[in-house]
């Protein structure tokens, strides 16, 4: 069993901003548990003393629901930081980019991860495959994260859960191990 | 119109080893265009004098056809480097981690990108989330590219053209702008 002690919890981009409708626009997400589930991690994460650092999306597009000044921008209830608990702040999908998370990480010591948030294939997907490829050894909470419909290349609708398969295949076994909050939590 | 004088053509693991049959365990790659398109791409850099870079996978798997030593380390005739052409040796998935080579663009001043490569899901995604994230304007040439049937974390056999299609979504109009080989050498 792995322990996860000494791992930095990791929360990707949970705003207010993930409920504007537009990111609907293509069909609806995929689950209601992530946030639930993203609670329950910081719960465990806290009561237990362990790094948890919050990641927000400082959107540069002016009409984002992530863009700075909107209230979209607020961290969800269910993932607001604690005074004193670390937010990296990012403007582009990984939050490895033109951020200091890496040396954060490096600097405490951190060698292992469990990463949550919005969207499995976008802002989760960059940074996984980033944390992975910088030898980070990453657990990917897949009941803790969440996508939306879409269509493909080839025009074809794909059903959240369709989306969300694709990219949890992408990343397990290759980048992170795909594990789910129970794992996690036990 | 793009003007492509000034932007780096950088060709992604197309090496030997691309063709072992393991690759192909789940079912078979989506099409055997991209290695006429890539020596296309690669006949049109060299005879304008532009920027060309390799980008080499050296597995650190020893069971890997692509590891150092295999003769699938070589690159497929079509994209053999010449003399003198830049080669980027990466031992992960994304050609930026472990590597020179944005220290490489950015002294030699060099903004656009076009990518080709393999598979697109995995290396070549990996690459370019990367490289639109590090503020480059990439070009990625989708019928330069392919990748594997898989089956997505639900266990459904997905073929080649839709992991293809799936990947050329996440990457489209966020990463990059997908475009086709006749886009780039018209």
């Amino acid at each position: 069993m792995t322990d996860f002690s000494d791992a930095a919890l990791i929360i990707i981009d949970v705003q207010k901003a993930i409920d504007a409708p537009y990111h609907a626009a293509e069909g609806p997400r995929n689950n209601l548990g992530p946030e639930a589930n993203i609670a329950r991690l910081l719960s465990v994460w806290r009561r237990q003393g362990r790094r948890v650092i919050h990641v927000r999306h400082n959107s540069t597009f002016p009409t984002s629901a992530y863009a700075q000044g909107q209230s979209g921008n607020d961290f969800k209830d269910e993932a607001s930081p604690l005074a004193g608990e670390t937010v990296v702040a990012k403007t582009v999908n990984s939050a490895f980019i033109g951020t200091d998370l890496e040396r954060l990480l490096r600097q405490a010591g951190v060698s292992r991860l469990v990463i949550a948030g919005v969207v499995t294939n976008n802002s989760v997907e960059a940074t996984v495959r980033m944390a992975g490829n910088l030898g980070f050894e990453v657990h990917l909470v897949e009941d803790a994260c969440f996508t939306f419909a879409r269509c493909d290349f080839d025009g074809r609708l794909r059903s959240a859960e369709e989306v969300n398969a694709m990219s949890l295949a992408n990343l397990d076994g290759e980048y992170a191990r795909v594990v789910r909050v129970g794992d996690v939590v036990a």
